[in-house]
Formats: C-alpha cells, sequence, structure tokens
C-alpha cells in the first residue's frame, strides 16, 4: 500500500482524493489545509490538519496548492520522508529545489467540485529531480490514469497556457452562445449537440481539417451580416477570430 | 412513403441524404446537382440529375444550398407540386415566399463528408408558410430526429451567429492550442480529453458557472507570464478574451 499526503482542499485536491482513495494500492492518509472549515469533506473520510508541522510520514505529499504558495509551503517539508509534487501547470520543477525528492504530478483536466471525472482518461504530466524518483512518481499516476506523460517544465507552462485556449476561452465562446440565444428567446440546450460534435470532431480529424464556417470561406456577405448583430464586445471578438482563421488557412482580408 | 428530392451535393446534403435514406417512411427519389461529376456518390443510390427543369414530383424539395443560390434556384420551382424548404441558418424565410409552399429544414450541426453522425440528437429548426405546412414539415423532420423545434427567421439567425462562436471559433481555439503543442513538441493528443470535458462540463452546468482560469481568478501573474509566451496574433486573442471574462463576470481589469 502506498500511502499518501494531500495538501490543499480545492477542486484538484479534491479529485485527486478521491482517485487515490479508489485505487487498489494508494490510501490517502492525510489532508492538510491551512483552514480547518475547508477540510469538512475530508474529515469523513481520513485524517485531517490544518497544522503543517504535523504532517504524518508517507511516501507522496501531492501540494494541490495555489502556484504562489508552493513555494512558502514546501519550506515546511525539509524533513519529510517522502517525494513532494506539486500539482501546478504554471510553477517550475525549480521551485522545490530545495527539498531532497520532488517532482510535478500534473492532471491536464479542468476539475469542478460538483462535475464527477472519469480520472483514467486524464493525463497526467510528471517531471522528476531523479530518475529513480520519475520511476516512483510513474507508478504512482498508473494508479489512477492511463495516461502518463513525461513533460518537462517549459513544455508544461506551454501546455497549461494551450489549455487556457482550449478549456477557458472556449468555454467562454459558450458563454457568448449562451447570451445571444437569450437576447433571442431561444434555449439555449439547442447548441449542446453542435457544441459536443465540435469537441468529438477532432478525434478523427485535426482541428485544422474541421475548420468550417463564414471565415474560413471567406463568406464576407455572411460576416457582415453577423457583426451587425452584435455589440461592441462580441464584434471585436469575432472580427479578431474571424481574421485569425483566416490569416492561419492562408486567405488575406 | 414520403418521396424527398434534394437540390445540392455538399456537406449538409450528403447528411441529409444519409438520414432520409435510413429512415423508415422516407425516401430519397432524386438528387439534384448543376455540377454532374458531384453527383456520383448519389448515382449509386438513386435517380440524379444535373438539370433543373428534371425534377421528379415529390412532398419535399430540400434546397441544400450555398446561400447566395437559393433565390436564383427557387425560380425553377415554381411549378413543383410539394414542399419547397431551404436549409440554411442565415436565410430568411421570405426569399421562397414566391411559391406556394414553403419553409426552412436548418440541422443545427456542424458537418463534414468524412464524420458520420448520429442524425436523431440533431435538433432542426423549422418554420413554415403555414400552420398546415409547418405540421408536415415536423413530420418529415421527426423521421430523422428526436429534437424538432419551431424557429422564426430572426431567431435561426441569432442561432447561426451562436454556432459560429461556440463552433467555428472554438475550433480556432483548438487550432491554436495544437499549434502551441506542436512548437513544443508536445502531442497534440494530450489536450484531447480536456477539450471533450470542455463541452461535456455544459451539459451539467451552465458555462457561466463552468468558467474556471486565470482571468476568472484575476490571476494578472500567470496571465503576464502566458502573454509573454505568445506570437502577436495569439497575444492579441488571448487579452482580447481574458477581457471580455473579466467584463461578463464583472471584475474591472
Amino acid at each position: 500500500m502506498t500511502e499518501v499526503v494531500i495538501l490543499g482542499a480545492g477542486n484538484v485536491a479534491f479529485h485527486l482524493f478521491k482517485a487515490f482513495s479508489k485505487a487498489e494500492n494508494t490510501r490517502v492518509i492525510q489532508v492538510y489545509n491551512h483552514r480547518k472549515e475547508s477540510l469538512k469533506y475530508f474529515e469523513e473520510h481520513t485524517d485531517t490538519t490544518s497544522n503543517i508541522s504535523d504532517l504524518k510520514p508517507a511516501y507522496f505529499y501531492l501540494l494541490a496548492l495555489k502556484d504562489d504558495v508552493i513555494y512558502e509551503i514546501s519550506e515546511n517539508l525539509k524533513d519529510i520522508p517522502g517525494i513532494a509534487l506539486h500539482t501546478s501547470g504554471a510553477v517550475s520543477i525549480k521551485t522545490l529545489e530545495r527539498l531532497d525528492n520532488f517532482g510535478v504530478f500534473y492532471p491536464l483536466q479542468t476539475f469542478s467540485k460538483n462535475k464527477s471525472v472519469d480520472f483514467a482518461e486524464i493525463p497526467v504530466c510528471i517531471e522528476a529531480n531523479s530518475a529513480k524518483n520519475l520511476g516512483k512518481i510513474k507508478k504512482l499516476a498508473l494508479e489512477i490514469t492511463k495516461d502518463v506523460r513525461e513533460i518537462d517544465s517549459e513544455q508544461r507552462k506551454a501546455l497549461h497556457l494551450a489549455a487556457v485556449f482550449v478549456n477557458n476561452f472556449s468555454n467562454h465562446l459558450y458563454t457568448i452562445g449562451a447570451e445571444i440565444c437569450e437576447k433571442n428567446q431561444v434555449d439555449f440546450s439547442i447548441l449542446k449537440p453542435l457544441i459536443k460534435e465540435t469537441a468529438s470532431k477532432i478525434e478523427s480529424l485535426s482541428p485544422e481539417a474541421a475548420q468550417t464556417g463564414p471565415a474560413i470561406r471567406n463568406d464576407q456577405k455572411t460576416i457582415e451580416a453577423h457583426l451587425a448583430l452584435l455589440s461592441k464586445n462580441h464584434k471585436d471578438i469575432y472580427s479578431l477570430l474571424t481574421q485569425s482563421i483566416q490569416h492561419f488557412h492562408g486567405k488575406k482580408l
């Protein structure tokens, strides 16, 4: 049995806790958070602490913390026995270099408390301070996912950025779609099959090959009709993305 | 049996042809296209013609044509016996008003030739010149989908615009994600589970509630780090969408 301690009580901590609790060969023996109130859910399932000096000995310490406290918290992990892993997309592995055994365990997924996920399908990006630790981290990751990838800090930073485009920004485009529906008394649910198909299309086509619409067709009549319907803010987004599609696909405006 | 003639040989025509061919109570008795070469696939399955004066009598004529030829082609449909339906998101029903029986049959989905779709899940937006014809069109639509909605021309135009945001523009954000991956020697497949989850999240959460990321957290440090990694074109998109998220969610820059 591989004992794991989780630091943090946010969405990533919550989903890692659930995944490691379900896994065959791992056990979450403790969850730490500086605010006791946030530990309520975890208290029902394992030991918890809000005192960073009270961490139990374990094989792994998963720092599912806000980016800007990882360095500070790591100061308290100098004497722990296991490997300290942060779970951030944007923070370099070097942030933990004052420790003896450290690495990165970055699950590339969007987590919300009220939405369950199938962890087995989530790519986990790993990095370590030594080949030996990399092997151990890989074994840990394989307990909860089929998809483990060695990704260095530079690549991870780029991936985190790419994730903002495909996840945060796409979701905001859904929000704009919902706003347009609402304004025209149409139920937003009508767009859901299209959204689903847009995402599932790239399983069989590259996004480049999957591109359709007035921008890539250079259909000026439709583009102008669309612009006339939009508010200032949405008009700017429409123009910029239309331009970017035409630029990428080699058509000049 | 309800006989249907399809005009057009593009992606929408192709998928409508497949759906109506499979449906229990409909039969596609003819496909028209002005270019004979484009009829090759259809020739193997039904009658075809490239002569607009040779249309067979049918209950429905589906005009799966480019927006700007719908009006022109409809001139040739004045003496047909059935109901003429265009399939466009952007064209008003009035475009067909010189005919006796007409309407709109707009499947709200993205179609590519090489990607099969489950038509039963696709919302079909219908509109008609009379209540009687609306009933007939609804019955036709129910042959191939579970999801039929009465949508007027103004609403349909807005939906077509919303579709550009959630489909065309989202897909372009995937393309940018793929570019960033390629530039950093990371396989784009790593982003696919995230893209899938982003789309499936809105089945249980509104896109507004599903929003995450540095923009909504107003995480300036991450935003600046991301901007520093981007090319000019992508930087503009990042800034504008970040601003739009913050504006929508009520945070001032």
